[in-house]
């Protein structure tokens, strides 16, 4: 059968606005048929699903009913008929089910081919991925994809809401950006325009090789635009939910493309005293305030993390019904790491790390100290309320090959072989005799028999993102969770992250501007904190804490941000006597540093990575389901066959040709 | 001085929020330091300006006066002191202008250099737009620019808010997609994937030589990844603001990346009878109903268009204060063609083309149909009272060496020398005498003494976007502005223009996939008119009407959709019959003929130029003005100092090399 295209009437509702107001009365709906089978007394009865829900169609024996039972399924028909309710007991939960339509008349908009390439309405036996993303059309039919889609729109919608309430502007900053002198992970576009052209144009890029190709490049993040916009003047609130592009072959669930909810604020503190926070904030007796040196000096920024904060709780408050508190918990990165062994922890269960060296017999002690080391534990006690959940995951992974580091499970509660005999001490511990003591330890430690421990050696001042126990931490829970021991909270943890190291060293990460002996551990944008400007001055690069904020969500970054460098003279300094880039590089900032010059304001921002959010609120693993037309992990685009081959001619206009 | 970073308390007001309720209350302002004098008995008076408005500070002698003496203007500083009323006879209509802030204490925040490049502050003496495009973070401190901006903000958050109260649905498609086998006005994005890299990832795109480059292409527009998306029935109503990518090198006023508000929508009619319309739409007396040839139909889309009508009018009612009619006048191509010479006619003014052919002597009718043209006139009449602002314009244009065409005066009202002596007749008319009758044309066209007429030979059948006698109607216009005879009327003049031809002859327009002797008028996936669907299958192409409408604002085209063709054979003739489409060019769009034949649903759609919207609606003739960091008409950033070289192992990454 043929599509149709004459003029059709206009559809009267859809499944959603079927409701009962409109019963006995005459409508006209549109959509998929999806299912058929008949019934006694000549009736038969159809599944007719549109984008918001399914709605069940009636026909007796009539030309209407024999189109239905003729034509495809997953063709598209109009019909007409009457609207009714449904018999009580037939009602279902979904969106239309507690309607019906008996069908007078029926129009086929548009035959579908049978078979389709896989069933999208059968969300039980799904096509394999690769298939699914050839034919994303159809796969986008399936009722739980498309729930994402539109969920992610609902959050879209109500961020931007509240962003208006705030009194931001949304502002769109270019993506055709210029390339970085390092040129890492970006995505490189070439122009017509040569530096031949563009020197005739007055441009300054200088007289050279008539046919030197230039190239834009794709924006990584609205960065320098931002503090840019924030530098002008002309907005003192900016946010945008910006398309990034970061060229990372070969990493897990990155997409080549990807959102940023992206903000920025003029007139940002670099601190707040915690008295100056008042009462209330206290009162919600779920923060945490990072007092260790700071002299009860919350770090800067706390405008942005107000905002996000109002957002967050909106967000969840619309889209799972559940009210967050007034603010999140604080945790230094130091605390992080030596509580859960992470700098994004996982707060909905404990398994919290110990610090067992004040323990440790006090030659070891020495030792240790000497080496700038501590000894770490983490113990699943036997007969602990809390780690019961996990104890079957500890008895399973201390039996594993691949556990990172030893588990030793007690004989009984005076069992000192796990301390005696553990590499991780027996490394340092030369002829220092353990035994010594080492039952108080376990007193001490509250080891009981059949529980498990394990230890490891660290430097005191923590480095990068996680810890071997902050490790075995998390695959205790991922066990326990799998044995069905342990359920995870449905509760959301949300946690700041703060005072973290602003400069690392840079054999350590060697992924931004790194030629000198430390590279910045976020961007080279961020503040020190204010109380530590002066050792950054005296070269005590170590010791200086940034002051950024990483917002976690039950184990997971999902999003981060910073109180910004607005004085040109630190900023110069940053990059020349720390990062030590060289003149070219340097010169990549220079209108950054002269708009620091020409008035900045003290300014600071934020971004979320949206699609990870939106995983997270949609409850999927991978960030390609909650995105319409994703890329393959390695790149590639299925559906449009994309990358593809370019004629060598049209290469030539860019003034290029392949290698 | 240096930028200061001690903590300091938060602003607790801006210029806005400073309202007579906080007279007489402490207050905190930051802001930058634009202007200071001296008053009498000791007191000072500085402008503090912000993001938002402007407030007067007033100091007495004071350490606060003296560094607010001693700083660079432009800096930026936080005051504090006491809020107060302006006395009534210094009140400001600007924001900020009808309180001050008798200042207690002030803190520099960051000092500005001293001079700048140029004076942010001064609207009057605008830096060269060289200076200003590269200084752009000052440029944006002006604020009629930073206006431009908020108003952006404003309007792309009132736009998303229709859109959610119509329940669209927010989808972000793939900036990052294939190239196209043509790659013109195309950006290309070079990958590090090459083809010998994807083959071994079992993509399809077969093995060919190792190094082979493969690049993506940045979108031009969403319209592929919209109607896959409306097949999919994922969600039934789309909308996007897309930033869309277009490589028109030297076009005027064009910038490489530009914004588009975009909508697709499912279930959308390919027509709706005149009656069916109901009473109230005729009853806005402002819709003229196309009637010719289509019997009382409408072309489809009205859904599509109503919600465009819905949009409009909300954007105009919260910018300018406009209640605009619930529809839009509507016309068609034919009828604009032939009534204003142009087919986005600026109806704000009258000056129509008339078609004087029946007037003309039976001979030379005869040799005008036979070479199927027309003859058109343009008259200025001297006793017309809605010509008489055009007459000096046209005194004028008539005397031009550059007119389009000869224009004449006649001496008196029976003077027919604009008939004999006219090259646009004498070049058809051989010896046919055209002195016969001539005086009872001139009656016909009510002609009078010292009256200007225009004359054209153009095809009956209208081609293209504008006629001789439509450039000369709207240099007219101009003329008359310029000389002050005639003013624009602010009253926006919003039109829809439908029927256009679906295809034009290859030869007149060779930008899209034009092989055969056809290509397609505005995008191939343009649906027929139902009622010349035959025509198109019978060979009549050039008879086709599309079912696209053009939205047109004061002359502008603001916007432009279709109904798309649903049906896969249908569409698979436009490829292959019709645009004789070759066998790649055909393969680009195998997976858009799938899904139409997996039961797509009928659908259309619409898309804005945004940036264009936006200049109309901030009142200025550049989009760069209503773009946060535009580039120039050549495409290169001042600011960013884009596009740039790149090292040669950079572009071998990608498999490329310069030429």
């Amino acid at each position: 059968m043929r599509a149709n295209y004459v003029p059709y009437p206009r559809p009267s509702h859809n499944s959603i606005s079927l409701t009962p107001d409109a019963a006995e009365s005459k409508v006209i709906l549109a959509g998929w048929l999806v299912s058929r089978r008949k019934g006694g007394k000549g009736l038969s009865f159809f599944g007719l699903k549109d984008a918001r829900g399914t709605i069940q169609l009636v026909a007796t024996e009539s030309e209407a009913a024999s189109i239905l039972h003729q034509i495809n399924l997953n063709s598209t028909v109009l019909v007409q008929g009457v609207a009714r309710m449904r018999p009580e007991h037939q009602r279902r939960p979904h969106p239309g089910g507690n309607m019906e339509v008996a069908v007078h008349s029926v129009t086929l908009l548009n035959p579908a081919d049978s078979p389709l390439p896989f069933d999208p309405q059968d969300e039980r036996n799904l096509a394999n991925e690769h298939m699914r993303l050839q034919y994303r059309y159809l796969d986008l039919r399936r009722s739980s994809l498309a729930e994402n889609i539109k969920r992610r729109s609902e959050v879209a919608y109500t961020v931007r809401t509240v962003f208006h309430e705030e009194g931001f502007t949304e502002v769109e900053t270019p993506i055709l950006l210029r390339s970085t002198p390092e040129g890492a992970r970006e995505f490189l576009v070439p122009t017509r325009l040569s530096a031949a052209r563009v020197s005739a144009l007055k441009h300054s890029e200088g007289a050279e090789s008539p046919k030197k190709p230039l190239f834009y490049a794709l924006t990584q993040s609205p960065q320098q635009p931002k503090q840019l916009l924030i530098a002008s003047g002309a907005v003192d609130r900016y946010y945008q939910l910006a398309r990034c592009f970061r060229d990372e072959d070969g990493r897990k669930d990155r997409q080549p493309e990807f959102t940023q909810v992206d903000l920025e604020m003029a007139w940002v503190s670099w601190g707040e005293h915690e008295e100056s926070v008042g009462a209330s904030r206290d009162a919600t007796g779920n923060t945490t305030i990072a007092t260790q040196g700071t002299d009860h000096w919350r770090i800067g920024g706390a405008e942005v993390r107000d905002v996000v904060e109002r957002i967050v709780q909106r967000v969840w408050a619309k889209m799972e019904g559940i009210e967050l508190p007034e603010h999140f918990r604080v945790m230094t990165y130091s605390e992080a790491m030596a509580r859960y062994g992470s700098d994004k922890p996982d707060l909905r269960f404990g398994l919290e790390v110990q610090d067992i060296t004040p323990h440790l017999p006090t030659a070891l002690r020495e030792v240790l100290e000497r080496r700038g080391e501590i000894i770490e534990a983490l113990c699943v006690r036997n007969s602990s309320d809390t780690d019961a959940p996990f104890f079957n995951a500890a008895a399973q992974l201390s039996k594993s090959e691949t556990q990172i580091v030893q588990g030793f499970q007690l004989s009984d509660s005076t069992d000192t072989s796990w301390l005696c005999q553990n590499r991780v001490l027996s490394d340092v511990s030369g002829d220092i005799q353990l035994e010594d003591g080492a039952a108080s330890i376990n007193r001490a430690l509250m080891l009981d028999q059949g529980g498990y421990i394990w230890l490891s050696r660290r430097r005191r001042k923590p480095e990068g993102g996680s810890t071997d126990l902050g490790r075995v931490r998390l695959e205790l829970a991922t066990l326990a969770e799998s044995l069905q021991d342990f359920t995870m909270p449905s509760k959301p943890h949300f946690l700041w992250v703060t005072e973290f190291p602003l400069f690392t060293r840079a054999d350590a990460d060697k992924e931004f501007l790194a030629h000198g002996r430390w590279s910045s551990s976020h961007h080279p944008f961020t503040a020190p904190m204010w109380q530590d400007v002066e050792k950054m001055y005296s070269g005590d690069i170590e010791a200086v804490r940034g002051q950024h904020y990483d917002l976690v969500l039950n184990g997971v970054e999902i999003g981060g941000g910073s109180v910004r460098i607005h004085d040109a003279v630190m900023q110069d300094y940053v990059f020349q006597n720390i990062l030590e880039l060289d003149k070219q590089e340097k010169a990549s900032f220079n209108h950054l540093l002269h708009a620091l010059r020409c008035g900045a304001p003290p300014h600071g921002g934020f971004a979320f990575g949206f699609d990870r959010l939106m995983a997270i609120l949609c409850k999927t693993e991978s960030i390609r389901d909650v995105i319409a037309f994703p890329k393959t992990g390695a790149g590639t685009d299925l559906l449009f066959r994309s990358p593809a081959k370019v004629r060598t001619s049209i290469m030539a206009e860019y003034g290029i040709q392949p290698l």
